[in-house]
């Protein structure tokens, strides 16, 4: 049998040539005496121009999304996508005739609202758009991961069912675990922290849970996390400096192998600055005009800084670093010359927070402390604490939400239009 | 201040040149007039020679385990591994001494039986052999990554809370999910399917869930399932051409990138035959001597089929294809000949089954006989039966357990000894 040739590849077969090609029914227009089929591959779009009554019948009977193989003749045309259509098609069915989709997918952007679209997301993510942007998530992932295995880095997976809430007790999934409370992991931090004294260097590209009780446009209850873990750092801008290189890495991966779907959905991809700008956090509260006492930076705040780093550095990456320690979960390293600071940051991107990272404590004895002053009992972190008790190297790393940064490359508000089938309060299905 | 010298990269500085090392102290020997130091970092063990008595004296203090930093000159001798020491080296550490570790990491082999191994993973897994043990697996997620983004194939995430069970209603987790009943994803095996609808070949590396009542040695509540999915196939004989592809790709990464950890542990990497031998089940059953009517392989005709594929074919991979349909899920496609066998297979590797894999249902027609002979109900399907309802391609997949997959290459018999952190019946922590 012959070959399967690829809408993409259309233009590049000689005219005249038989080619077979197998794809969707992303749009037919059935004229009087004329019938186009555009048929949708994991590639692209392919003109059929039908003529002959036969192949006609055999269209008239297969609704949009029907699965059909057309074998047929290229024509070059310069009216066609490319400059190139397939005519004297024969057409045959792969399946059974497609319903009409809830959705009309051949329109340039999909019919229907969000929810719609989640309603009907295995049909709904069928959409080019949809796809483009599905592409940009995975070549982001695999940016991330091409950056730190070339730096010398391990990748882990680890364990997603835990005997303790990792993060907080707070949000938290809590499951009968054979007989015993088991919790769903809220990050992989510990893990991580576990394996540096292990690999040095590792990333887990993982999900992770939250029991978020609100309903908002940033959160979810299952996302993607991409989480960055390593030792011998003078200090968290080390950290830094390994986040701005994934960061250009991930770009670079889209740019590179994504190109097609930046260029459909218009994306502006940032460039990342060699040494990414950084800013206090108590300079920050002066820079937006909040109060010196203010523990966390508002919304607003997050913007105002970072139009504050685009029109100071031209770039669209801000480091705020310096972080209360009050807000900061029990493993932050202090900044050392004022223990009210911590060595830590949040990175912010287009107005937004992306990443929070940071140096963590690699001392057994300021774990003891730390957990004395969080009102934490040190046996419900054992084999965590064993880790430091045996010798761990100054530390410290990130995690980066693939859904939020997706988003915002994307410049879209709700995390849901870039999750293949996102979970929150209300949404358990599809 | 310096840079940093890897231990591995320490032959290739001059003899005479200043270094700077960071590591764990892997072993001390401390006699009469001099002291030696191994020092290990995550490429290796480096041998610092200690004569000055305040260097002894640092060294004395600090026990095995504890992160230091050492400053020396490198000093060429034939008798020290790889031909190189540090001598007159200044050390300080990078944090507190450590406490004496639970096991001894300096042996050849760690010390301590399986389950004081997995009690004190954050320390076994710093091992050697647990190290370039975990870089086979890191390196084999990144060869099926490489292989299947280089055939076109997307990397996909999805939920791991479903709203109903995937395969089966038995061993799985139940949680509560904001209020309603929810279950932890045994497989991804319905959201690969739909997302063919979109990518036509999709992948996904994640962990997936068993509430295995058992305590066996294969088995595991959470392991890594590395899956793909791919549409407009002939049958099942394209999957297991796929999974040929990428067993080989993966065996490539592990002996390009993890050509020391190969070494090490002496692991004999087998060579994947340009095709992998089939065997129809019920040629299997004569073949080892079963009644012609046993729904099944038991382990023993597993061995011996290995045995036969090895002797008839110099492979060590074998393809059992046609399994009886009454024993497989309900969306594997029958074979077209005989309804009584299935398009689907089992590879088995080393005596062991590595994979399941075959032909799905395509159509929205066969689903619905398929489930009202399973007993279930389409309702319960609603959003995967949307798929067939609008257009979907022949298509089929397979999926590799990446702890069984590693253990077989090991030739480890319990999967745990290759799991970061195990979880199973009686074990939820660390």
């Amino acid at each position: 049998m012959q070959n399967r040739t690829l809408a993409a590849q259309l233009a590049a077969e000689p005219t005249g040539s038989i080619v077979v090609l197998d794809g969707w029914i992303h749009r037919r227009r059935m004229l009087a005496h004329v019938s186009f089929l555009v048929l949708r591959d994991r590639s692209g779009m392919a003109r059929v121009v039908v003529k002959e009554p036969p192949a006609r019948a055999v269209l008239d009977g297969l609704g949009e999304e029907s699965v059909v193989r057309v074998t047929g003749t290229v024509h070059a045309n310069p009216a066609a996508p490319a400059g190139v259509e397939v005519i004297d098609p024969v057409i045959v069915p792969l399946g059974e005739p497609a319903a009409t989709p809830p959705l009309e997918l051949w329109r340039p952007n999909v019919s229907g609202g969000l929810a719609s679209r989640l309603d009907h997301a295995p049909v709904a993510l069928r959409h080019p758009r949809a796809q483009h942007s599905w592409r940009i998530a995975a070549t982001s992932m695999r940016g991330f991961r091409e950056t730190l295995t070339e730096a010398g880095f391990v990748e882990i997976t680890t364990p997603k069912i835990v005997g303790t809430a990792t993060e907080s007790g707070s949000n938290v999934f809590e499951m009968d675990y054979f007989g015993q409370p088991g919790f769903l992991a809220q990050s992989p931090q510990f893990f991580k922290q576990m394996m540096v004294g292990a690999h040095e260097r590792v990333f887990e590209v993982g999900p992770v849970f939250r029991a978020e009780p609100h309903d908002t446009v940033r959160h979810l209850a299952q996302y993607t996390s991409l989480d960055v873990e390593f030792g011998f750092i003078q200090d968290h801008r080390d950290v830094i400096a390994q986040l701005r290189d994934v960061l250009a890495g991930m770009i670079r991966s889209i740019a590179t192998y994504a190109a097609a779907s930046v260029e459909a959905l218009e994306v502006e991809l940032p460039s990342v600055p060699g040494v990414i700008p950084r800013v206090h956090f108590a300079d920050a509260l002066r820079i937006v005009g909040a109060a010196p006492d203010e523990p966390d930076l508002e919304p607003a705040h997050e913007r105002a800084l970072s139009q504050w780093a685009l029109a100071e550095f031209g770039s669209e990456f801000l480091a705020v670093e310096g972080y209360p320690m009050r807000k900061r979960p029990f493993y932050t390293h202090p900044q050392p010359d004022d223990p009210r600071w911590s060595n830590s940051f949040d990175l912010l991107f287009r107005g937004l927070e992306l990443t929070t990272g940071g140096q963590r404590l690699h001392r057994r004895s300021d774990y003891r402390t730390a957990l004395a002053a969080a009102g934490e009992r040190e046996e419900d972190f054992a084999a965590y604490l064993s880790a430091f008790e045996h010798g761990m190297p100054p530390h410290g790393g990130f995690a980066i939400g693939l859904e939020r940064w997706v988003a915002r490359l994307l410049r879209v508000t709700n995390v849901r239009e870039v999750t293949l089938f996102p979970r929150d309060l209300h949404r358990l299905t599809p």
